[in-house]
């Protein structure tokens, strides 16, 4: 019995969000990550909320917390030749380098995929940047909202003829970080057949390319260009919206003739399947507004809870507007595993999501906690094999482990 | 030389979106993906924006060629013990199942995970659903925008104090396909080094949290609570925001104070770093409103093309807001790589786009079109040594392919 990423070893470079969010998915599988921080550490540890310094969150920002939990700290300062040295040990070590720097900063280092290859033949080597190796945008920076900017992301949320709508958290870097994710898993696949290793180059201006799949596809394949369209679902089905109600707002999701009938049924309004001017999709699109009414009028009656339930009982799509902290509340959670308790160091005992996906056998999941600044240091040299005088110069040059 | 799925059997229940999304990863990295539809075919296939029936559309809807393309298509009746039986020597057949029935569907038609695993027992089969398979939402119908609505996502985007807001795309369909991939692929790793197959349930519902990692997990950390921040950035930094310039909006993403020296610079507004009210990030924040004024005066002298070249070249991150079509027209696309041509049967020519990462060696792809309906259904029925009467036989209860 093993998890999917046991044995696996991560030579982990990256920092703040897209990077980490990659490598916690292979931690959170078995990989044993060892992340290197520079003596300031990942800007992630002191961000997100709590004011710096606060007792109990020193370096453990939640932020931090969330995507590292698991993984190893090792404090090396990559200016210096000595511990350069160290990285390249590393490099022989390790079976995955994934590296989050501004294009070519890991060749000026000594440490790009060529001369990480050259120490480790099968070395699976991925690189995740905001625009990718190539191109001519490569060398711009990039954080989540330019690349929602720029991608036409921005252009897709919102009521018709609203301005530009950035999507309310950093969702390109929490895609472009399981996109990287799952090309690694498929380069250490692709080395248990052929032995080979690979070189894998993750942009965040693709990324949302690809997550837009569903806009981009039919924009790509027949020119269809995507329209703003309020909460109105993809179908374009009135029907499938957001409503409000005696308390809170409801999305329904009645879409075919149906569930358009049993909607009707259990808003007690048998009246409107009859009605002419809604009596197929084609027609109902037509009297998009009208129909919009009658239901805003019969959902006055209850409350969004109540409707969830009894339409979900009569077989229609529906669910209540919620906020996160009461989505996380709901029971079905406490079904599905979804979070694990880690205990910060020196902090509160928190909780982190797992993976996301449950398994039969093995599951996912990580009883370490996040790593205090450079905590591993010493432990990976010792396993590196440097004899303990060289281990103490070694960390004479790091400061937090220096004590 | 092999792509990380070459030889990768999987045997396709899904439709729609999530599904196919997960299987189209895999294709694209060279599994053989057998698409199981009924007569009537993936509802995709007549979805998405053409008329259904425009010449040229037949079946070949845009969303459909999307994500389908390299897959072979094979149409069984389930409710058909004859066709049943077919799909158990798909399941002999098969590395991978996926299917993203209603819980309980597959157990029904005695194609379960406990019965696959009696025909395969290495066998790695996934569900993909709206809720999950435990938990008492699970029987409940779902689409995008009901687990939009349900896991708090609609409260994230917008200004303060606005309405739900839904992600104007069905984006939980498309992280949940892609986190399935995940889990598929690391299930086969995982079946390389133990030899055993595994169960993996997807859940849309769980999908969405762990997609909202950046804002559950410091909820589930230490309990903050995400407010809705327009189009102000991550960092909360005022000058990390969307602003209206000369033409067209921008997003500026500086964060740092030399990030703010340089946007002052390039705004050719020095006085403002000297100005005490916007002296450090803290006074910044305080004074937001008066600074985004200033810096919406000065952008007004030029175009957001022209401050997004200024404002690279002086190293601050800057992106003027695009249209989904002008981004996929950016020259930079033309050096990634990022989409591929397909010849839908029948249809006018198209482009799909690619796994998203760039690899080295064996790159992501496929030459082959989207598959008509049942196109394959005799080849793989022959493939599986049905003899040719059987064949006939077997074909002549499926519509498509009977000619």
């Amino acid at each position: 019995m093993t998890q999917a990423l046991q044995g696996c070893k991560v030579l982990d470079f990256t920092h703040v969000l897209a990077g980490p969010i990659a490598t916690n998915y292979l931690c959170l599988q078995g990989a044993d990550v060892v992340k290197v921080e520079s003596a300031q550490g990942d800007t992630m540890r002191n961000y997100g909320g709590l004011t710096p310094g606060q007792p109990g969150n020193a370096g453990m920002g939640p932020s931090f917390v969330s995507v590292n939990s698991g993984k190893r700290s090792m404090v090396l300062d990559l200016k210096n030749e000595r511990h350069l040295a160290v990285a390249r040990r590393l490099v022989a070590w390790a079976d995955v380098v994934i590296e989050n720097f501004r294009p070519g900063v890991m060749d000026r280092l000594g440490l790009g995929y060529e001369a990480c290859k050259a120490i480790r033949p099968d070395i699976v080597f991925c690189s995740v940047s905001g625009f990718g190796q190539s191109g001519p945008l490569r060398a711009n920076p990039a954080i989540d909202q330019i690349i929602q900017s720029m991608s036409g992301l921005m252009n897709l949320s919102g009521e018709p003829g609203s301005g530009p709508m950035r999507i309310g958290f950093p969702v390109v870097d929490t895609f472009t970080g399981m996109l990287a994710a799952l090309a690694i898993v498929s380069a250490l696949l692709r080395r248990e057949k052929s032995g080979e290793g690979q070189y894998i180059d993750v942009a965040m201006m693709d990324a949302a390319m690809v997550m837009m799949v569903s806009v981009a596809g039919p924009y790509l394949a027949a020119g269809i260009q995507p329209k703003k369209q309020g909460n109105l679902g993809y179908s374009m089905s009135p029907t499938a919206d957001t409503f409000p109600t005696a308390r809170g707002d409801i999305t329904i999701g009645a879409v075919r003739q149906d569930q358009f009938e049993q909607l009707c049924a259990v808003l007690q309004r048998p009246d409107l399947v009859a009605d002419a001017r809604f009596a197929d999709r084609r027609s109902r699109q037509q009297n998009a507004a009208a129909l919009r009414a009658e239901v805003v009028r019969a959902l006055a009656a209850r409350t969004a809870l109540e409707w969830e339930e009894l339409l979900n009982q009569a077989g229609v799509a529906a669910g209540a507007v919620r906020e996160l902290h009461e989505a996380l509340a709901h029971p079905h959670f406490a079904h599905r595993g979804l979070t694990l308790p880690v205990q910060p160091p020196g902090g509160d005992p928190a909780r982190i999501l797992n993976t996301g996906f449950l398994l039969a056998s093995d599951p996912g999941g990580t009883r370490r906690p996040p790593p205090a600044l450079g905590e591993h240091t010493r432990e990976v040299l010792q396993e590196l094999g440097y004899p303990p005088a060289q281990v103490d110069a070694l960390l004479g040059a790091t400061a937090p482990d220096a004590t």
